[in-house]
């Protein structure tokens, strides 16, 4: 007896949030193998964040004394990794367990515990951990299956303790040394987090910065204030890794260098778990990545949709959390399909200093052949920066080293571009998202609203007003 | 011998960037006795502002062990406070002096030093510290005065140790205690600094809560988070104070309390220096406040113009900083004037937590008759909070107790107000005074740009969302 359910959910991480109470009326599965809320909730973008506002709170103790002020910050003995990790734990697990407490207690929806894959079009089977397998039909299904981490098939890494973002956030014991591999977003906020932590960090990145895929300037921001805190070792790869008596690990980079550690980090990208699905059963299209081919409506296929990292790149919950909206209307409302929308998508990175951006790069938009002007502003030449300062010539990165940079067109006045990079850059990015979505023109933005001073958004009209000087009058 | 200048400024600080190259035509003077730079510069934002950001590091870092992150806070000793205040203003006196080594060095700008006050129309003198007198004329005259701490004449107030914002930034030593009499911003900001500092500190206020013309939600936040720090007496007003023998004061309040401290922090206001510029002898009107009145491009009276805190309420440096420039243009272009635009304002408090506010507070948008849609998020109800929080029952207002309000017209779906309490606050408002400032449907606005997952402002985000669920489908 085949099951069939009007609605099937592979994922219960975005995917999760396509169903409410608007499909009541119809059967509904979720299909599962980890715990619900995905890789945000458990592995991700939340646990994550509340490591780095530790880490943050480490850094800004232990700069005290330079600005004088008289607080301290002591590298975390095991006593204080186990609260740590216990109360970031703790509060994730409450979340995905209520999540799926919430959904086994809807009459129109079932749980299904395991790894679903395509038999067929609008056929699935369900693995449990155990290995049985249950087959389902359905009318419509969505791909939420996310991503994960990359772990490269390199001599002798698996022989030696290494950990992926997955695991890292639970370790029972902190490490003395760490080897971080890769320079991405992940590599960098989490060598933020163990520096912090007082871990003796290595971070290994084969491009000639950090945050490569960032706008110059930023990358290189961010690359010397790294320096300034752990071992960076820019333009070099792990080649291979080998078990030592002591269980630690040596590994030997292309640069002929080698480093000795007590765990690797592997943070060197992310693939989508679509493979997984046996797509082609389905004739549900991927490309060369991967991804999940969709239309504007997130549609895959006649009753196949997708969304989040299974279909969209990057893999950032923002977007996934837009695709899911798409996909929920449209399942709502197949007679009034709506798009989806990934032009003016922001991202940060939560380390120290912080990163923001928005569209182009610099040389993106000079590569594209836009005839483009830039304005930039300093943190340490905004009245907030001063507070950061011990002194008018402290270039801390971890503040004032920081900038904003806004690229526009000069064909059309419209922002194509914003980077930021320093305290907040986060926060202070999204007047600059708000501008570029709404296309309003640049000239006259600046001045069209006040910004409080001396708050840090000076940052941001600063260099709003430097490229209206640019643009000429 | 009477000198004639083409424009005459009083006042060396918003007043001082009124000038420029585009002036070096004309003959100018400027008037100032004290340093340039003003209460700005000086004695308000960007000194109160270095030492908020050290009050927050310390409090930051007194937070930690409740995270579970190692980081210690001590108060400050005197050697401490030494290093801390001469960072703090070492680093202005400097730009003080640079700012007014800059204008001497200008062949078109004459810097003359002392009080400046009229005579007659066009006429002023200026009286220097020895109290010579010095006549000059003037086509155009700028006030640009600014305002003062307002010390009440109360019984023996002015027998005890007492300061006000203009000289507490600059203390010899550091008080073991301090009464602050007022819960404004002033001496808000200055009971975080004090008491993060170490200082016992008592803060007496009139009104029943602290920042009583914030919205009263921001008001009781920010009145319960200080009292979880220091003592503060609400409903109750200072009577006399009284010179004990070992120099300390006696301090008897309205209420029958009294309180003994070492110091006597004044902050129950700013008046304008308007009332000491003669102003009636060159018939430029004043309102009850002893405000200059302006017209909407900032003149009083023939060749007359003002601005800042000598003619704009509130007094803040970003509505000083418009007006001068609007004086700029005008002085500049006498037949194309331009009006300054006071409707959107908004104004931030460097209290933990952050206040930040444009437009109307709930109370007040009733009161007008406004049919009002309110939308809110809770800090601690978005992923950024949980950061924040020690445990999923933790209300610590530093960080989560925290929220954003959006107010909206129902009639035309426009914002007519928005409150931030909580860290950064003053940064997450700046969305929502681009909102209200170029007059953007509500509806709309949350998703018509992306917010970065887990940034802070998805607490910003979610306030607009609940606006739009309160103001229906």
């Amino acid at each position: 007896m085949t099951e069939h359910y009007d609605v099937v959910v592979l994922g219960a991480g975005s995917g999760n949030t396509v169903i409410d109470d608007r499909f009541a009326h119809l059967r509904v599965a979720i299909v599962e193998r980890g715990p619900f809320g995905g890789t945000c909730v458990n592995r991700g973008c939340i646990p994550s964040k509340m490591y780095v506002h530790a880490a943050d709170l480490l850094t800004g103790a232990a700069r005290g004394p330079a600005l004088g002020v008289r607080t301290a910050a002591s590298a975390a003995d095991q006593a204080a990794w186990a609260r740590l990790r216990d109360r970031v734990t703790s509060r994730i697990d409450a979340v995905a367990r209520s999540g799926e407490d919430y959904r086994r207690g809807l009459d129109f929806v079932d749980v299904l515990r395991g790894t679903g894959r395509f038999t067929g079009p609008g056929a699935l089977e369900v693995e449990d951990a155990d290995g049985g397998i249950t087959p389902i039909t359905a009318d419509e299904v969505v791909i939420a299956t996310g991503s994960r981490p990359v772990v490269p098939d390199l001599p002798g890494l698996h022989d030696v303790p290494h950990v992926t973002s997955d695991s890292v956030m639970r370790l029972d014991e902190l490490p003395r040394r760490m080897v971080v591999i890769g320079g991405g977003y992940v590599g960098c906020e989490l060598a933020h987090v163990f520096a912090a932590l007082g871990v003796e960090v290595v971070q290994v990145e084969s491009e000639d910065v950090l945050l490569s895929a960032q706008d110059a300037d930023v990358a290189d921001v961010v690359t010397r204030a790294s320096r300034d805190r752990w071992d960076v070792r820019t333009g070099a790869r792990l080649e291979r890794a080998e078990l030592l008596d002591d269980g630690s690990a040596r590994l030997e980079l292309d640069d002929g260098s080698h480093v000795e550690t007590d765990l690797v980090l592997v943070a060197i990208g992310r693939q989508t778990n679509a493979d997984l699905l046996d797509l082609d059963r389905a004739g549900v299209p991927v490309d060369d990545d991967g991804l999940v081919v969709v239309d504007e409506h997130q549609r895959a296929a006649d009753g196949v949709w997708a969304l989040g990292d299974a279909s969209s790149s990057p893999p950032l919950k923002h977007v996934a959390n837009q695709d899911a909206r798409v996909v929920q209307h449209n399942l709502l409302h197949p007679d009034d399909l709506v798009a989806s929308d990934h032009r003016h998508v922001p991202q940060a990175v939560f380390t120290e200093p912080q990163v923001a951006a928005v569209g182009l790069t610099e040389a993106a938009a000079r590569e594209q052949g836009i005839d483009v002007a830039v304005g930039r502003k300093d943190v340490a030449d905004t009245a907030y920066g001063w507070a950061l300062q011990s002194g008018p010539d402290d270039d801390d990165p971890a503040g004032p080293g920081g900038f904003a940079k806004v690229l526009v067109d000069r064909r059309t006045g419209l922002l194509v571009g914003a980077h930021v990079v320093g305290p907040m850059a986060a926060t202070l990015i999204q007047p600059l998202v708000q501008a570029i979505s709404s296309d309003v023109p640049v000239r006259g933005l600046a001045r069209g609203q006040y910004w409080i001073h001396p708050a840090p958004t000076e940052l941001v009209e600063g260099a709003l007003l430097a490229v209206e000087e640019a643009l000429g009058g």
